[in-house]
């Protein structure tokens, strides 16, 4: 049961990652984003999914891990928006 | 040392929704806010509260519980703002 919440929560609050990567990728600008707080949560799933190992916690793990994904997907593409900009300019 | 990763996890995680808030209070505005998946988020954030509550861990709840109030204030916040320009309007 507290596993099943445990998943469920980790869904949802990596559910909120998608569209800021649906409306990034539909506007190809970075420009609203805060490239050095997206660093620094990205930090912070990081030592999540260390904790999750450290405790044997599916629910940290799993979760953790799809976030992270996500997190550098976002990163990696706002970086490239960011260099785009520069570039153009 | 597992417990201070998980608060060190939650301490970083926590942090990047400050810049959030300072932003919308700066802007007066939450235009760039999505209410629903802040919902979502919110939600998500309730949930990991009673898993660290399941699983006894002083990392999930204590930094969870600081990162519920900033959701609730952030909303509330957004939801004024987005009162407020219909008013206008």
């Amino acid at each position: 049961m507290t596993e099943l919440i445990g998943l469920l929560a980790g869904f949802c609050t990596t559910l909120s990652l998608v569209p800021q990567l649906h409306r990034m990728c539909r506007s190809k600008s970075a420009r609203d984003l805060s490239l050095t707080m997206f660093f620094v949560f990205g930090l912070g799933v990081v030592l999540w999914l260390l904790y999750g190992i450290g405790i044997r916690s599916p629910a940290v793990i799993t979760t953790n891990s799809v976030s992270l994904v996500l997190v550098i997907v976002i990163y990696s593409l706002a970086l490239h928006y960011e260099h785009s900009s520069a570039a153009r300019r």
